[in-house]
């Protein structure tokens, strides 16, 4: 049985103070360590040994996997990271907090920009310095496609073509992966793999630190997905990120 | 001016407990993460952005790695592992205490083990479970390449290739590279960059967690060579790790 495993980042500066991150590069809370070790905790007692690994340029998930591969003991793992796993960048939103936005804007139009699919909050300034055009780590990605602002439609448009050319094709040659990434590039994923409607995708709310394993047969049918770990737990989590946006 | 940096792994449990290491997988100790975040924060402060980095397939120069790159706030530049970068292989003395080891066969027989250039420990049996042979991160190495054991001659000679087809080439398109990897197979670059005679090479004593910069003209010619921070506890470091091998 071949097998790619989903884990969001464990919770961020900017998750705990509830405000919108996408691009920034902000640090994992202790919270957030202790989530990717447990992460990797579960996945060592549930037998995974991963041939190769891939996260974002983005240290909240790259430090997620670190941690996760040192505590199976499979630091040595090759590691690809890509521009392509970043969160959705939020545009303008990115730095203000969720619920004083909901305030000023209204729960509705929050929800709007952060669980439309197509609705992108309003973009950077191009001369604005926080944009990644000012950002050494994306200069070898063409300027045009370098985002100012993203819808979840956009999001998921950059980041497919990593999946279908970068970690899918890598599975025919080895049993196990592990993507460590962002909730709205793993939409992206999951979105795909199960044939997810447009209109249903942004209610998927993953939790953070939970590894979302997806299981094939040998023709590479998606045969099963679950996450580790407790299940009554998880629900809550999922529950949480949904409420995220209201006042 | 175009450079690469050397990087000796932080303390580890063994170096520690004054073990011989070699390839087997010790975790660093509370004073290893310090010297390599010590080690970042160094390279930040020296306005260091390296463009791709390299290391071993030893968590404690894969994790020296992540940690200075997480200090300098590089999570996301590309990192590639391999086996060629890993420490000498002690055979049959890995595990032993270095100062037991010297009141058994005496100072000078541990002497010749831990500095000859051409005399390797006694090998480990083929069968034994912690050869390299029974570990699956080497699965894809031909068995032939795997050691036993290794004198110093013998490591170099595997990690100079890594350096001649890989590390090397890739400075002709970047500008600065960093490599955290262990003491042996950092002798064998060093060697080959300073043209350092096989008779002296062994008494050359890396410093742990200190940054060895190695600078470059326009021809690719060594400028000139030094170590990050304070040079009076370089030297101390340097006198230590040759006092190891004492009673």
């Amino acid at each position: 049985m071949k097998k790619i495993v989903l884990l969001r980042h464990g919770e961020s500066a900017w998750n705990k103070e509830n405000r919108f991150t996408g691009w920034t590069d902000v640090d994992l809370t202790p919270k957030g360590l202790a989530e990717a070790e447990a992460a990797g905790a579960l996945l060592k007692q549930e037998g995974f040994a991963f041939d190769r690994a891939y996260t974002s340029y983005l240290k909240r998930a790259v430090k997620t996997l670190n941690i996760a591969l040192d505590k199976m003991d499979q630091d040595w793992i090759p590691v690809e990271k890509s521009w392509r796993l970043n969160e959705k960048h939020y545009g303008t939103l990115q730095g203000l907090n969720k619920a004083e936005t909901a305030a000023k804007y209204g729960e509705a139009q929050v929800k709007i920009w952060r669980r439309s699919f197509d609705v992108a909050p309003a973009p950077l300034p191009p001369e604005d310095k926080r944009g990644p055009a000012f950002d050494t780590r994306y200069k070898a990605v063409p300027p045009g496609e370098l985002p100012l602002t993203e819808s979840l439609k956009d999001c998921i448009a950059r980041a497919l073509p990593y999946w279908q050319e970068v970690i899918w094709p890598a599975l025919k040659e080895t049993r196990q992966l592990l993507v460590a990434a962002h909730g709205n590039s793993l939409r992206g994923i999951v979105k795909y793999l199960k044939n997810i409607p447009d209109g249903e995708i942004p209610s998927l709310n993953l939790p953070t630190g939970a590894p979302y394993v997806f299981e094939f047969d040998e023709d590479y049918k998606l045969v099963k997905d679950y996450f580790l770990g407790n299940q009554e737990e998880i629900k809550k989590q999922m529950q949480a990120v949904a409420d995220q946006g209201k006042k």
